[in-house]
């Protein structure tokens, strides 16, 4: 049986940067070739980062992005590196459709190309397209109607490999049932498939049950990385025809996972040339099959797997080691969205408020932990409604830290305010000092060039209990889609991994065990505004993310008038009282179009088998 | 020949009012039947409103809207009008469709219903689901595979009528090819057509294609009003088979057209029952027939049209009379986008800041012609920059129209800012006034419920010239999609349409000739960071709207500098220099998803046909 040793190169590019993804090919390439490998696979989209959104549509970036393929194929020859297969995602387009009401301009596609000896040998795209969840393809792209399915050398005989893209994992029919016809050894698949908590058993599984279907194995290379609102969460993966694990890469890291698979020989009878062939779901996929020719090249040293590969970083190795859906995970997942958010958004460091409560100190500790804490700058500004310990809380986390610390107080800002205003209360005058607030902020990030990090969580974000232009200003909200009762988790679990490291816990123990308050006015409570936040967030989760309607929510056990009232609070009755702290007198949209980053919240449905990796290199 | 006389109901529903919705169902049907109609047609997605975006996606809310049309009819029966066949739009969900990934959930569908003598008689829904522009429909609805036929009595006989939803008339195959096939004498086609510069025009021409395509008579209803960022404008008509226009409705006002058909016959030979068709589209769509069982009812008197119908507002008058495509047409659009997103949001006034200039100055005359200049409330925010004529001319404007006006200085402001703060100059403090007026605005919402409007244009939006939490904070705004060029233009056409009414012009002739300023620091001119507005504004069309690239804008005839320069500015280089007084510490994303309001501002392709309408009533 012919033995081929394949790297799958789970990498972090940037959307929009050609030149800068081109590199990582070429340089990762580089790597698997000093690791023997014969074939490297990129993930999906990876020469122009993922998501595109509308830069799919211009026609001068689909032909950026073509032309950057051809470029690096060429590099890579020149480098001596033309022998190894290369398979990248890239913005494609197809050449056959003409324009057409409703159909994007210019039918772009979610590519991949095969590199192989200075040129492109064969692309390919995606041929399903979600349009759900975070995704919204069927806007940006058309569908791919090829299965490409190439024949290279291996040890002991060539083999025949076939490529699909992400999503067409995920669909009935299509590529992956036109694999078995094919009779490929093995299916290549590129992804950007984005973090959710649980959601790698849910890879996991499906690999395994589209390698059956295929009868192929199935190299599953996801990219890494923050981009946007999203979370790339690398767990890269090769299972065999069986559907049996044989190598996994660590998740919230770069990797090269390097596998030597036992593949069968192709089959001499079938010759290069297109069949056209039922996708069993309703199209018509044609296979093109070529054969790769022999490339010359000088054997390069067979490197231990060890050497080879990326370095992760604490919190991604804290994630291999923890329990799978937990949150040295979730954790991971924060910490890398926010360092890849400052990072590719051209910042140095960052700014934000600290009260003194948990949010901004769980908020600060992430962003130290993602970008150090010497990037960290940190605004203490009490009102006459701040309570002692907010300011000795906040100053405790600053020396427990070492961020970059100040003191604005506002107090005479609102006075200013006031003399030139009507008299104001209630909720407007407790807006006011939230915006006061956001000021300082915006006005410290024009002046000095901080990213300004919001503090608001998912909780407060979901029903309004935040002030427009007030706490909820700034570039980046790291914990937004991190419901209270979880800060909470984490802010507790985050000191508990500092002392099992033998350091000090980053968050003042007081900051987690007092009762949340946003001090706008005297002796305030959330808890005079809102549920309970365990009760809250149940609820929330069930209306929010599952989707349940009123009834339904009462039928599962939360109580009627609290369900009547959080519906009133998410959906936006306008004005929905004084009772609420929240910045009302803005009508909300019903739900949030997009879903924010690490949307699931809920753990996995069971626990992570044991898995045997043959090579599993960082 | 048969002859039928229908009545189309161009009105405005409000997303969620699924009682309000129904209410103006029996209302307008009630009209319809003193006019003589034997059938209405309502919007797409009457029931509901459109878009209801993400409330597609919740059971209880489809459960709602299929409650309320089996009520509506009912409710029609009960009131003597169960005679009257009433096609409306509705939420609907497929029952033959599991839940898998990717299928939006529930199966919604974007419905129709024929109500008939208390029942529903025949559903059917969109079979083409647009996702480009202004519409995500792959996320939130499934796709219609029926095309009902039903047969009505009218007078010299049974007649067969067909209907289709709005995108159906757009694609090519499925529903209107197969209206052929079925050889039904009328289509009915409810429709939610979001308004662009010139539509009117393809309208038509789709119309009558599609009337020619399907052999058949083509009653067009579209449906009016404002809903969130969408102006609906009405334009409703109908073409006969041959595609010559018999009537139209008024634009930007509620309407029922009442016109009476020269219908083909029915075909005794076709009976009740299934037949499935070949779509022409890939896809099979069956055709439904039905027979409307004769109601019997006492007999209406046919009233003259002129006396049922809604009233027009001035504006929409305007329009009526204007030239296609012209000032009058978007000025019409931009009043009733501002007073619907008012009144749909419960908002009972707006406030805004006032500042001399010719934005502020022609947000203010909008708001005052869509709800009065009784519920305007504009706000004086005189910095030490300010110059003399600002103050002046903000007051002369306030006088012309009377609005309610107060002074709010910001010095005393700033400078309690500037004592707290460490020095700062440049963009930060002139973002810092921008913020301190956008706090004050947001005060006195907060305290006194106006709704706030902005008053940022669009070239400012698109090149980053104005200040997050700055100006750009507010509820909506109204000149959003339009560009400063014609910003100019709308105020001086609004000041002559005053004169030949014999008003005194809203707008003071200073506001429109003076050179436009920030007057954010000493001196400061928009000309001092940006382009003259004519060749700004020039270059962003080809490059927001036509979607150009750099050398394609070149080609174009634009400056290669000032290309360079205005790509960096959209897509936002960070940071973009301080010679942009905009927010450029912020990252912006590469191009908006949405496409805002009146998202087209060229002129149609030609001059709009005169046309021979029989009925026009309003």
């Amino acid at each position: 049986m012919p033995q081929l040793r394949i790297a799958l190169a789970q990498v972090n590019p940037t959307v929009g940067d050609l030149g800068g993804n081109a590199d990582l090919v070429v340089d990762w390439t580089r790597r698997a070739r000093a690791a023997g490998a014969g074939l490297v696979v990129f993930p999906e989209m990876m020469i122009t980062g993922y998501p595109v959104e509308d830069l799919a549509l211009r026609a001068s970036f689909i032909d950026a992005s073509i032309d950057t393929v051809h470029r690096t194929a060429q590099r890579l020859a020149a480098e001596g590196l033309g022998g190894v297969a290369v398979i990248t995602g890239f913005l494609g387009r197809r050449a056959d459709l003409p324009p057409r009401l409703g159909r994007p301009a210019g039918a772009p596609l979610d590519a991949a190309a095969l590199l192989h000896d200075g040129a492109v040998a064969a692309a390919t795209a995606k041929h399903h397209l979600p349009n759900y969840g975070v995704f919204d393809e069927y806007r940006y792209f058309v569908p791919g109607d090829h299965l490409p399915v190439f024949r290279m050398p291996a040890d002991g005989g060539p083999v025949d490999v076939a490529i699909a893209v992400c999503e067409d994992l995920w669909q009935d029919g299509g590529p992956v049932a036109v694999t078995r016809v094919a009779g490929a050894g093995l299916l290549a698949v590129p992804n950007a498939s984005p973090y959710e908590r649980g959601k790698e058993y849910v890879r996991l599984e499906l690999c395994a049950r589209r390698a059956r279907e295929a009868g192929a194995a199935l190299a599953y290379v996801n990219m890494l990385g923050g981009q946007d609102e999203l979370v790339f969460d690398g767990g890269s993966l090769v299972v065999d025809a069986e559907g049996r694990e044989l190598a996994h890469a660590p998740r919230f890291c770069d990797a090269l996972l390097v596998t030597d698979l036992d593949l069968p020989a192709a089959d001499p009878a079938r010759h290069p040339g297109e069949t056209p062939t039922d996708g069993g779901d309703g199209t018509v996929i044609t296979i093109r099959r070529i054969e790769l020719p022999a490339v010359k090249t000088e054997d390069a040293e067979r490197l231990r797997p060890g050497q080879v590969g990326g370095a992760a970083t604490p919190w991604a190795a804290k994630c291999q080691d923890g329990p799978p859906g937990g949150l040295a995970e979730v954790y991971a997942a924060l910490v890398l969205g926010t360092a890849d958010y400052v990072r590719k958004n051209g910042f140095g460091s960052v700014i934000l408020a600290l009260s003194g409560g948990i949010d901004s100190a769980l908020t600060a500790t992430i962003a130290a932990d993602a970008i150090g804490p010497d990037r960290v700058h940190v605004v203490l500004m009490p009102s006459k409604y701040s309570s002692e310990h907010s300011v000795t809380d906040a100053e405790d986390l600053v020396k427990r830290q070492g961020l970059h610390a100040r003191t604005v107080p506002i107090g005479p800002v609102v006075n200013a305010f006031d003399a030139q205003l009507p008299p104001i209360s209630g909720l407007a005058a407790e807006n006011l000092q939230a915006r006061i607030r956001g000021m300082v902020l915006m006005t410290l990030s024009n002046a000095e060039g901080h990213l300004v990090l919001t503090t608001g969580n998912k909780s407060e974000i979901a029903t309004g209990y935040s002030t427009l232009y007030g706490d909820s200003a700034g570039g980046f909200a790291p914990i937004k889609d991190v419901f209270k009762s979880l800060v909470w988790e984490l802010a507790k679990w985050r000191n508990t991994e500092a002392v099992l490291d033998g350091r000090t816990p980053p968050i003042p123990e007081n900051s987690i065990t007092k009762p949340p308050s946003a001090e706008l006015a005297p002796g305030q409570l959330d808890t005079d505004s809102l549920p309970a936040y365990e009760v809250l967030d149940a609820l929330l989760d069930d209306y929010v993310e599952n989707d349940m309607g009123a009834a339904q929510l009462v039928a599962a056990g939360h109580d009627p008038a609290l369900v009547q009232r959080v519906i009133r609070l998410v959906d936006g009755a306008v004005p929905a009282g004084p009772q609420d702290h929240a910045e009302e007198l803005r009508p909300r949209p019903p739900t949030a179009h997009h879903q924010p980053l690490a949307r699931a919240v809920r753990p996995g449905p069971r626990a992570l088998p044991m898995i045997d990796g043959r090579f599993c290199v960082t």
